[in-house]
């Protein structure tokens, strides 16, 4: 493993505090457990809850080659604005279920109403991508869950295409 | 919470009962357990395992603006004819896949056959809909697995998109 | 019950299997764990991680009528070239998410690596399509945690889609 430093982008959904009228809360919540784990926070960003904001945020920041992770907090919900998974499913190219599956199994341990959550992860070129809920507390908790498979999962999307794909994973 | 009368209707998908063969008895034991829950039953349907019969069920109960919650019983399974979850993905705007999981994670506690469940969730504008399994028990079994998290559900789908999204919820 | 012989095609997924750089070992290790279940293997095969190849042998073996249940095993990483399960949910007719979840909950109590497991399960025509993952050892494992309901699945696919559906499973 050399990961010294996954780079990771955080990205904040909230119309609230696009329009400044709620702070930020989860965004400097999940910066910090970031810099906790030794990776490297190379980017954050506050959209609104529109489909298109959110998907484009995406497209440039995993395309920019520059971003290991990029972790979404907000808008996973059941309110008529929460529209993050569908932003994210649409720029995919391969689903990853079990992490959003394991965050939500996890979570079901704490509350029943982790079944609410839409979250969903998956991968676009080199990227990896997962959606967290919007509060702090559970944002920063569903990250440690998924936490410790991270860095081998971002080996893996290193790997040159042309690699001869040799190990042999008792999980993939 | 403001849900005293959770407005439910339930649609059984069957080809025997549909053509009179069979009594359907999984539509009234829901029917029994959402009075017990003290929710209101506004519609009952019963169609045969036909596509697109299920999605327009599902569409016009959907787009009626008079139910907050559908449930449908049967077509889950593995049998050609089933194809219940097809149906109603057809017609989702936004799947919920955390309540289809803790549905099956919960049965698996009670049988491995629940592997077998193709159920999904999902939301169309501001309506829940919840596959059940086919079973009169394995149904109401399902629908109390996830009973707790439905009021909360429905209350987030009836805010108004131009509401200021000020909760923070720590699951969603 | 009347399946004392369900028909199972193995396919393994490698790169370097194919070039013949490295032997594999997950599709006899399937072979034999398929025989001491007391079922049929009736063809087995080796692609590379070209997702057309993977979904045309999939096609063939499902639209044959030679086979009840497709075993894959590889490419459901996240390597670049890991791509089985976009080239089987691309030529499935119906998903059955509950057989991936099933696995991977039962993996995650070895090792939190199994979240990383890209697979999915589900239905062409009368075949039944799992992904397993790549080493012997845990696509075994994951065969084993589904064993038990397969024969019951293989059942329900064989109905006769104008039979009278009339059985009420607890789980379906």
């Amino acid at each position: 493993m050399s990961n010294p430093g996954i780079r990771v982008s955080i990205l904040t959904i909230s119309d609230r505090s696009f329009r400044g009228e709620r702070e930020d809360l989860s965004g400097p919540a999940l910066v910090k457990a970031i810099q906790q784990l030794g990776w490297n926070v190379v980017q954050t960003g506050l959209v609104p809850d529109e489909k298109e904001m959110i998907s484009n945020w995406l497209i440039q920041a995993c395309d920019s080659g520059k971003t290991d992770l990029v972790l979404t907090t907000g808008g996973t919900g059941f309110a008529p604005r929460d529209v993050t998974p569908e932003a994210t499913r649409a720029i995919l190219e391969r689903e990853a279920p079990g992490i959003a599956e394991a965050m939500r199994q996890k979570s079901l341990q704490i509350t029943p109403h982790a079944m609410l959550s839409r979250a969903i992860a998956g991968i676009r070129k080199r990227t990896l991508i997962i959606n967290l809920p919007g509060s702090p507390k559970a944002a920063v908790e569903n990250l440690q869950t998924v936490a410790a498979v991270i860095p081998h999962a971002v080996e893996l999307l290193q790997e040159s295409p042309d690699a001869e794909k040799g190990h042999t994973l008792s999980s993939s």
